[in-house]
């Protein structure tokens, strides 16, 4: 690895997301790479007021596409402030979620269109895609009872209503995989964290090393 | 004239936009009509928000995407929330910029390129286009040399310089009514204010009534 690498985590809620980042650079750095860990808006000023307009409860009136031109711009300010500088410098970037969640939620699960979605998302990156995508792959109900157990209580009746959603999340990742296998890979996330950090790397180091 | 309308008004600096859209607007209320003149971001909430980020002086690193991004998102706000609900109350809407703004300026004279920025506000405007468009043509020179004379002063070096840009935004203006020459009419606006809105009510008068 002797230039900069650009690697996104995708996944369903649950997955273990954060907790293979956190293995991954640890991993990373003790064999003498620089990494940076990063995740939308990124402490990005611009981004983060972006954020805030999304995230602003009194604006109940948010029309989903601008809610999705929001994002894009947030996703645009940050990979330009602080993804690129970091790849330009040869830093492995890690990047908890990236275009791929667009699509697989907005575009897929909510049902404005895979390429609606991915045409302002195109825009915003404007080329820079991930070098290699991680989709942690979880039966959405596994997944499910994972952050509930987080939470300190059962599924309850909202949480299967969500459930059509989750399913619609991961069949969004199944049909991006299908389109970019040599981008995207799936990794078992069902596993204990140290299986899926040994898979993870095992795929990071074929690709990169 | 029985069902909503809308009519935008573009054009340079200096063109006489605003002048026009209080005479049009007049007069179609004389003559009976309902009559909503806005612009954005039209003092809808979300879409003011997003101004602010814009507009916030402090984020000089905005990046062109990005604004890009921001000016379609409150675009589609101000859409949804005040054109679209006013256009299906029968009313006729007179809007101060529009699509064809960004193409001009963003698109076109400051190069992100206009099929670009054309993909971003396809999205933001998902189908509604104008009914008709006014095209407010005026040499750059003689805009400028207006503008100027409200502002009390003379045409400077640096106005100058500027003077190519504003090339570059006409230049945009008429390769868009090349490409639709239906909806985007091209008015001399070099005329007197009785002179252009007679233009204009021709237009509007053999368009839709």
């Amino acid at each position: 690895m002797d230039k900069g690498r650009f690697i996104t985590i995708e996944g369903g809620e649950g997955a273990g997301k954060t907790t293979l980042i956190q293995a991954l650079a640890h991993t990373l750095k003790a064999d003498g790479y620089t990494v940076m860990v990063t995740r939308e808006p990124g402490g990005i000023r611009i981004a983060e007021q972006i954020r805030g307009v999304i995230l602003d409860c009194d604006n109940t009136m948010m029309e989903p596409r601008t809610e999705a031109l929001l994002y894009a711009a947030a996703r645009r300010q940050h990979l330009t402030e602080k993804i690129m500088p970091a790849l330009q410098a040869g830093q492995i970037v890690i990047c908890d979620r990236f275009i791929d969640s667009s699509l697989a939620y907005q575009g897929h699960a909510r049902g404005i269109g895979m390429d609606a979605i991915r045409s302002i998302n195109q825009f915003a990156i404007d080329g820079i895609m991930p070098d290699l995508t991680l989709f942690m792959d979880i039966e959405p109900e596994v997944g499910l009872q994972r952050v509930r157990q987080g939470d300190g209580r059962e599924i309850n009746r909202l949480d299967l209503e969500d459930m059509q959603f989750h399913r619609l999340v991961r069949e969004g990742y199944m049909l991006l995989m299908q389109e970019e296998p040599e981008r995207m890979v799936r990794i078992d996330a069902g596993g204990t964290p140290e299986q899926v950090l040994e898979a993870a790397l095992a795929v990071i180091k074929g690709r990169f090393s």
